[in-house]
């Protein structure tokens, strides 16, 4: 069986959440998954009380957020420093083989903004083992990244309630 | 808080892995959620395992699988009976103020199929409390429903493995 790469782009709602539920069904087919968030940190997101309920019950469903929130906020250098702590996690568990599918959330986003190389990304999709599932969000994903994808969505965001004035809610946004 | 009327469309993976996420999202937030399927039915897709965890740890994540499979296999009037069957479940459960948010899976394709009509579809969103979130997926959503919809994202296929030769695999596809 190979690994596929995956990338879920675009700027549209739903990138997270399709990989969130890839995930779901990947675990409760058996595999092991791993979600790294280079961007989201702190934030309780609902997404993290079901893992846990998983976990408990004996599935390898792990996520850790490695980022500092969206880089609006605080100084780059400090995004950077989160960002190239990451790298080198996804590194090492990429590498591991204790993963069957490990989802690197919001990696073209940190490439985009300048956190990452776009070398440094595409190296971890060319160190992985063959079997390895590996899945890349966030928008603007790069064109190399996309030439060497098996399967490449782009969310596209037709209407979104913020135009509206709506604002995120609680299961929805997080 | 109000509800919010979400559709996942287009040619491209991640529809319903997208609304998958929210559920997964949702349910860890404390909302109570039910996936109504209206083209699934029979195979075991990992998310069945998953979801029978989170219920069993006592969350409200209940998935039904009220189709028939694609409509390649078997007879129209078949499917036609298994969609208005599905269609009168997701009425009562619409209004049975069971759940903050529901799934209607697929239901796009049934109507552009002709399984169900427009009517019948865009009726459920109407019927619905205005706190109830609804969910509804499938490729090419009617123009009326896009209209109606707080939050539409269109997901495109860039690139697809199945061009590539490579097989649905387990975990991934289902």
């Amino acid at each position: 069986m190979r690994g596929l790469v995956i990338v879920y782009t675009g700027n549209g709602k739903g990138k997270t959440t399709a990989a969130l539920g890839q995930a779901i069904r990947a675990v409760g087919s058996g595999l092991k998954v791993l979600i790294l968030q280079f961007i989201k940190g702190g934030q309780r997101y609902g997404e993290l009380e079901t893992l846990e309920i998983l976990k408990n019950a004996g599935l390898t469903a792990e996520i850790r957020q490695c980022g500092l929130g969206f880089t609006s906020r605080g100084e780059k250098e400090n995004h950077k420093a989160a960002a190239a702590e990451t790298l080198k996690i996804a590194r090492e568990e990429i590498l591991s083989g204790k993963f069957d599918m490990i989802i690197l959330d919001e990696i073209n986003y940190a490439v985009k903004f300048g956190l990452l190389t776009e070398d440094e990304m595409l190296d971890l999709v060319k160190i992985r083992p063959p079997e390895l599932h590996l899945i890349l969000t966030g928008r603007d994903a790069s064109e190399k990244l996309i030439e060497i994808a098996d399967l490449v969505t782009e969310m596209k965001a037709v209407k979104h309630p913020f135009e509206k004035g709506i604002k995120a809610q609680k299961g929805i946004e997080f």
